[in-house]
């Protein structure tokens, strides 16, 4: 299945792609959350449609499309993840992986507008395979990984670098602004992606190809990334790890190349569709 | 006021503290979340518990005091905020503030048990004098950042330091493990205490006296922590900010001093009231 949330920020509504159209689930009730996940929501879901197939109701036209899952409890991201990335930062390979933390604040859709941070001047993007828990994972092994996961989707791990990089401490304050973590255009359950290992994931900025990486240059595979992050916290349902980025951010480039406003970006990765979002201004 | 939850973890009913009894509220509805304190929460339970003042019932005797605090969208903790602590770990002094999280998935009660990480061998202790928000807070300035306040709750920010200095990475990775996170016994709410620019705080273990602190002594300010931390992510009503901890912690010790199972740890801070943790040894 492909999950959809549709509606106003804040406000969205539940539904399904099928094919190339979005049906609305809101009479199943509740939403893509903690609750839905860990309480068998998929597979309920899925006996829903199959009841219901011929009553669903197609989304309002100009729907927004939301995130396609509501507020988790936290995005864990994994840093400098694919070889050529660490590589064009300048950054020594990790040995064990990076783990850093999105703002779940930070949360849009997927057609969402980019706004620059105030005084913002190197924002940056990342495109990025992100997995959803479907189980509480604590202290798990790599082995049963995968009996945590959801399914999968896409995320631009939106970075502001100066605020990563120049202004003291962690990387969590250049990578938690408002809009910096497009999600989506679907979660795509897991049973419909039996590979991940060989995911291709390409993103582009004004039609010019910048990214163009795939899940095999992984450092750490999904399994592991599952199985360690859970050593170090307790993943939920609903949770999202964002794997990494392959190479080709802005930072990488001599001198570096940084997103401004009218900007539009483009991302897609294999199996989780496409998401484009325009770069707008600092508005309070 | 002074609120309370009690009952089992992650099933807790809220309260009221008055002098030195507990009083249930779950008559009132809901839980101190984003909507309670988004939703002028506070004055309405005020005004509840005036017009019901006589007919409030104690909590059952020895129930369990959990966190005051639903869990939060977020928290976001200082480093280094405190120039005694900053010199005792060798660390420079931070030019502006440094932002790490902690998983909410760390929150447990003023008196649960804190429980050794797995292999760990270096879990420390931080007391810390906690701001919970009251007010959306996205790019505000330090002169109206105690609009934003909600109220203040103490905090152990258990911190296993192997996990946070030397696997590489962010601090993150040391801060949110299951049970590092014990806050309470009680948030009290703003109106209680006007003056937080000279809190004195503490934390034992074993009953000799390790820190002895004062938020006097804060390097950035509670205003200037909002504001600042309000200008890289949105701030929502219910989330926490822990504010750093002073001098006297385990790493600082030469040699350092870490916790074991069977310790027992006590903390408090004027007008937050006084929290006491045992360390237990790790279990799946």
């Amino acid at each position: 299945m492909k999950l959809i949330r549709y509606g106003n920020l804040g406000q969205e509504k539940i539904g399904v792609q099928i094919e190339a159209k979005y049906y609305d689930l809101s009479a199943f009730g509740g939403d893509y959350n903690e609750q839905f996940f860990g309480g068998d929501g998929i597979e309920k879901l899925k006996a829903f449609i199959n009841e219901h197939q011929s009553e669903l109701k197609e989304i309002p036209a100009n729907s927004r499309i939301g995130a396609p899952i509501a507020r988790p409890s936290k995005i864990v991201c994994i840093g400098l993840n694919y070889l050529d990335h660490a590589n064009e930062t300048g950054a020594a390979i990790p040995a064990e992986p990076i783990i850093f933390f999105k703002s779940t604040t930070s949360i849009v859709g997927p057609f969402d507008d980019i706004m620059l941070p105030k005084d913002s001047e190197k924002t940056d993007w990342e495109v990025e395979f992100g997995v959803v828990i479907g189980k509480t994972a604590r202290y798990i092994e790599e082995a049963e990984a995968l009996d945590h996961v959801a399914g999968y989707v896409l995320i631009n791990d939106v970075s502001e670098r100066e605020f990563q990089l120049e202004r003291g401490g962690t990387w969590d304050k250049g990578k938690g602004c408002d809009t910096f973590a497009p999600m989506g255009p679907y979660l795509v359950t897991k049973e419909e992606m039996p590979d991940i290992s060989n995911v291709g994931l390409w993103l582009s900025v004004n039609g010019t190809m910048y990214q163009n990486g795939n899940t095999k240059n992984l450092i750490f595979s999904v399994p592991q990334l599952i199985a360690y992050v859970s050593k170090f916290m307790t993943l939920l349902p609903g949770d999202v790890i964002s794997t990494g980025t392959p190479a080709g951010v802005g930072l990488g480039f001599k001198p570096p190349i940084y997103l401004k406003a009218g900007d539009v970006v483009e991302l897609g990765a294999d199996g989780l569709g496409v998401a484009k979002q325009t770069v707008v201004p600092f508005a309070k």
